[in-house]
């Protein structure tokens, strides 16, 4: 399994609308991409080690699949029009990276 | 629920002995923590977002737990303890943060 990890970094401009990325633009992600994408997982960052501190990104979102080969199949096609949905929740550019899934 | 994430940077000269990460420093936090850790997640960074891109982060770990309170109650007893682990399979310096699960 592989994951599709998107970080959304914590800069003093940042703007985020989380109830779109959750509500409006994952689901078109998974519409788009369909079942190849097993799951989605999304977190908010609250602080680094201490409370009180900045975290280093403000939004995660990570997509699953079974292999970076099927995620390239069915993600790519569809990529320029989830790329164009950003501007919509964020002016952000995300930190985009793929990772084996080890434990889970 | 929240998670804690624990981030190894990929620095040039960086170690880090995934084997041991699992099998031995993982099962050790699950021990001391308790059932307060709710979950554990690991992954192994691949690439960016091209396949032949560097990862920004070489190994991924997350603790999952109810609350912050909870988290603090257990783990940080146990702190120091976890941190003495760190030169046993790493060489880097981690990039921690806090998150609240919004999506799993």
């Amino acid at each position: 399994m592989i994951q599709v990890s998107v970080l959304y970094p914590n800069q003093s401009d940042a703007k985020f609308d989380m109830s779109y990325y959750t509500e409006r633009h994952m689901p078109m992600v998974q519409r788009l991409v369909g079942d190849a994408c097993r799951r989605i997982a999304v977190q908010r960052g609250l602080s680094g080690s201490q409370p009180d501190s900045r975290p280093t990104y403000l939004a995660l979102g990570h997509l699953y699949f079974d292999s970076i080969e099927v995620f390239k199949e069915t993600f790519e096609p569809h990529a320029a029009q989830i790329m164009a949905d950003l501007p919509n929740f964020t002016n952000l550019k995300p930190t985009i990276q793929i990772n084996e899934v080890v434990m889970d």
